[in-house]
């Protein structure tokens, strides 16, 4: 997974069937890129978060089947290193 | 996924089968690079478009079993930051 | 999908099962790099490619079950940007 | 599979269902990026380890179904070049 | 697919479950970049091979549902360009 942080929202009236309601966050990856991932945790621009790509964002609730390849999966609290 | 711009549409009449008339457009992403997508929300040359990659571009209507990569899935109307 | 040029042939003689007599084709992508693909739809070489990665290799006739990552799924007649 | 060293664990309380309770832990790879990973061999910081990526971590115990991309599948004891 | 030289071996006591027993060989690809790959075709340190990653590794003899991401599937007798 990777680690990065929420630095926005991406609006899309325009979306593939299924996806129509599905909240789109764009993250800062810790490499600089940025990638667009859903949200079934909740997470909030300015947070760290934990995401999974590829086929994982598929296991996600309510997207079996829907044509994403990013998820939030936790909203990180801190990091020991 | 990711955010890119659609920059064009790249033409093969010679296609694996199934992929006969499908159409391909070409995308600049972020960081410059160009990818080759499936448009099933259609977007037009210009428009800034969220892409889903890896399998999740065979979970779209009629590309079940067909050997692509990269699908359109939105096409982006703002991004707030 | 990534667009490349078909620049050459790959010969392997000790292959893994399932993959004796298939053809490999050395593809150099947009960036420079190099990478081998199966080819069904008999591209040659000098002549640009659509190349689709991952399990979509695998969705190729004959190739189900097979360990392969890339294909080659269409031969380039133009681009228009 | 990547190679990479276990440099610190990641805390995140608000986690997607499945996954509380699961241990990530942040992994620096060979070319220096950084990347969280799940653990079911029981590696500690400082030890170098194998990553497998992808559906691949999907397949691990209790890992079936669960948005995790990368797990740590072996603890290096040495490596011969 | 990609091509790589097989440069070393890798050696982890402690492996995920299904794993032990199995060959970790140390790939360099052409980029320079190190990888660990399983292999089902024999091959030895210092040979030039072509390397599948992601799903494809999973379809190999022995490692269906195994965590593991890149499998040597030949042994390059050749290229030609």
């Amino acid at each position: 997974m990777l680690i990065g942080e929420v630095i926005g929202n991406v609006w899309a009236t325009k979306k593939y069937e299924g996806l129509e309601g599905q909240k789109f966050l764009i993250i800062k990856t810790e490499d600089g890129k940025r990638m667009v991932a859903v949200d079934p945790v909740g997470a909030g621009i300015g947070e760290m978060v934990i995401i999974a790509t590829g086929g994982a964002a598929r296991t996600v609730y309510n997207m079996k089947d829907r044509p994403v390849d990013a998820a939030i999966i936790g909203i990180i609290d801190g990091m020991e290193e």
